[in-house]
């Protein structure tokens, strides 16, 4: 979808939009990049001047604290200035397009658009059709894509367990409606994960997903057997139309993630979740709270992936804008 | 309305609120100042520390992106702190009067308020009321005045046509309920502008129109004939009511900027429109979009006009605060 | 309720919940450091770097504009940056619980949070479950404390009445609802004020007031008799449930602060008012804009006081965070 755009034709990165057509290395780069932000928030003064005089605009078309709110850390932290919009505020209630917007804004002289939009492909869209100095990140897009999340998913494992070749992850949720899952499964197989399982109610499973080289599990404690790697996915609720699951109680029981179910994977598995946490519905928060989770560790890297996605897009450029 | 008050007993702009009584020679002086913070955004560190230490707030009482956004931009490029107040959130809504609110903030030291309301006057009431050291800049008020925004549409034509006297400029659309038309006509007709041109359906003139000095036209082709610019209105659909227009689609035939429409002008006219854009609807997305428009640049410039005020209003004080 | 959490084990001022249990040095200590703050906010360039590369979260559950502002503006004075979270935007809306929004927030490495909320006790519940580098400031929670506000009010009588042994002071109106009210007795009462009193309609005190040592009137000329300092309360419209006073007018009648009123108090008594103000309704215009006021004065300090909380909280700290 996303073909060659995220790349320059000074082969730097100009657009971060997806991970399945980025180039492994730069993946890795940014992974590395990150790690070195990860020290930084613990000093006692979490300021660099790497984005000095940019302007970095949160363009949210549909609400996200957690999301936004990284962001929006992550560019002050880089001493960017930030510009937050959301959709109920915007011009497009008054019938502009999302492109008029966005001209309207890249007409201000602002460098990097951060879009969340619950249209898959809305992130594409708008960076096919912003001028080269203009830079446009993914912050989620309907159920295609969420990179940002992904790659500080793949952060959170690299620092605990990083040979991916001999790593069994467990996605575990509700597939269908999930845009990090799909950024997930990109990202795992592009750092040669040994083997993804996808654990899922048939009724969430979309339609082809075997063909992208995951192994399918309707049957949790099965799927879970043996894994190191265990992603909880946050079951969409409020994306779901019509009966897909029976009941919130049998959802649990069949595919909640308790105590008990853990004991089927490796001793040391690390238990991930995007957040917010549906406590006692996805997870138990004996689970979410216990030693395996990783869940706040996600967080934090969260924070330093943003810094470094921008930094690389953003940072070190010669050229005026 | 707002006779001498945008300028304090020291001959210094003191506040912004309408081009009506502001001397010819300061809004050039406001326009070669803006000049220079043109070329300042396309450079690579966008931040100076013209404003450093002083607090801007936008006090929106009427929501706003494109306003809101610009001054917010430009406030940060200068280095001011920005404080965002909309009114949803506001104390007004737990029945404190306009004056109290503007009183507590000013109480907090904050240098000036970017006033946007719904109310024609709201912006030199305000400034009648705060003490000489608080300045107010007026976001647009009501029917009456947005000179922020007549003083980037002045810039806009200077770049490109600065001999105002040998100009033909058309104002085209819903000028009754519009604040962008007076200011328009007040700016144009203090640099000197040869002839002023108002096109719109009878409905839509107000009473009086006459009297500043105007040719009226209802008839398009007529109107646009020999014209260098052409200044559309956006329609005001939510502030419309009862039937003023027969219905969008007419209203377009015999208003909408059209690519024929446009051959009656000369062939270097330029197009523009304060946004958003209804395309199609008042004007053509060709137009829009087309070599004549000079609509993005209006935007940039917006940006460059407010940074100029707030560095009028703010800058050199050597008084303390 | 706060016992010694906000107390670290090295004897800094870690959160700041409550008044209650804090030692009275260090509320004089925090009053010297804001009356230092109070000349700075005169300066051309209000800024300082004392809390640079700090994260400061106003985590608000409960809008509020002054509050709001007052902190936004006294944390980006000292070059914190800050992060503005409303409940209707907030994770809470998709099930998530406040410890887990807060626990997200702490693993960006957030420094301070800024808690509003209806809920009396939550600064103190979130302060108990946070790491130590991570600190609480109580922005209001439902009836029970708002301590910047109280600190504040201290601030703006000992800056003209220091000698608080010798005062009578009156706190007025409805005592019930407000949390105001709390934290105003335990601070008057730490700074060992002469006499504290309440004038109050029997319907809006709380049972057991008599117990923390204050004379209770229901008649006002009376309550007003001799005091010097007058601490008007907001009438909270929207938290009363049922008919808890007759009529607006009629409270006014009997409760409301007009000029003929005031004669019953000390010549130079002060009139106090936290705002927003309901003119006519518990105070008469005249009083509120009158000589005696320093409501204004009162919004000036909270700038000064917040400024003092978070640079004892969050500056001078040697260690990483």
């Amino acid at each position: 979808m996303s073909r060659d755009i995220q790349i320059g034709a000074d082969g730097r990165l100009n657009h971060f939009i997806s991970l399945e057509e980025l180039p492994r290395e730069l993946m890795e780069e940014l992974l590395t990049t990150a790690e070195s932000f990860i020290d930084f928030a613990t000093r006692n003064t979490k300021k660099v001047p790497l984005l000095r005089g940019k302007t970095v605009v949160n363009l949210f078309f549909e609400p996200s604290t957690r999301t936004r709110t990284t962001f929006e850390i992550a560019a002050k932290r880089l001493s960017a200035d930030v510009i937050n919009m959301q959709s109920d505020g915007m011009s497009t209630t008054k019938g502009e397009t999302i492109l008029d917007t966005v001209k309207t804004l890249q007409a201000m002289h602002t460098d990097t658009f951060i879009v969340r939009h619950s249209f898959s492909g809305a992130a594409d869209l708008i960076a096919r059709h912003v001028p080269e100095h203009v830079h446009i990140i993914n912050g989620g897009d309907g159920r295609y894509s969420h990179p940002t999340q992904a790659l500080l998913d793949m952060l959170t494992i690299r620092q605990r367990k990083p040979l991916f070749e001999s790593l069994s992850v467990a996605i575990v949720g509700d597939v269908l409606h999930s845009r990090v899952a799909r950024s997930e499964i990109s990202a795992l197989k592009k750092l040669g994960t040994g083997e993804i399982r996808i654990i899922s109610p048939r009724t969430l499973i979309p339609t082809g997903l075997e063909d992208l080289g995951v192994r399918i599990f309707t049957d949790m404690d099965r799927g879970l057997k043996d894994v190191d790697v265990i992603v909880m996915l946050r079951l969409q609720l409020e994306r779901m139309e019509g009966q897909l699951i029976p009941s919130e109680r049998e959802y649990y029981q069949c595919y909640g993630l308790s105590e008990a179910r853990l004991e089927n994977a490796k001793p040391d598995v690390l238990v991930m979740h995007p957040g917010p946490i549906n406590r006692g519905l996805e997870i138990a928060s004996s689970v979410a709270d216990g030693d395996h989770s990783v869940i706040l560790s996600q967080v934090s890297n969260g924070v330093a992936v943003r810094m470094a996605v921008m930094t690389k897009i953003m940072g070190g450029s010669s050229t005026a804008n």
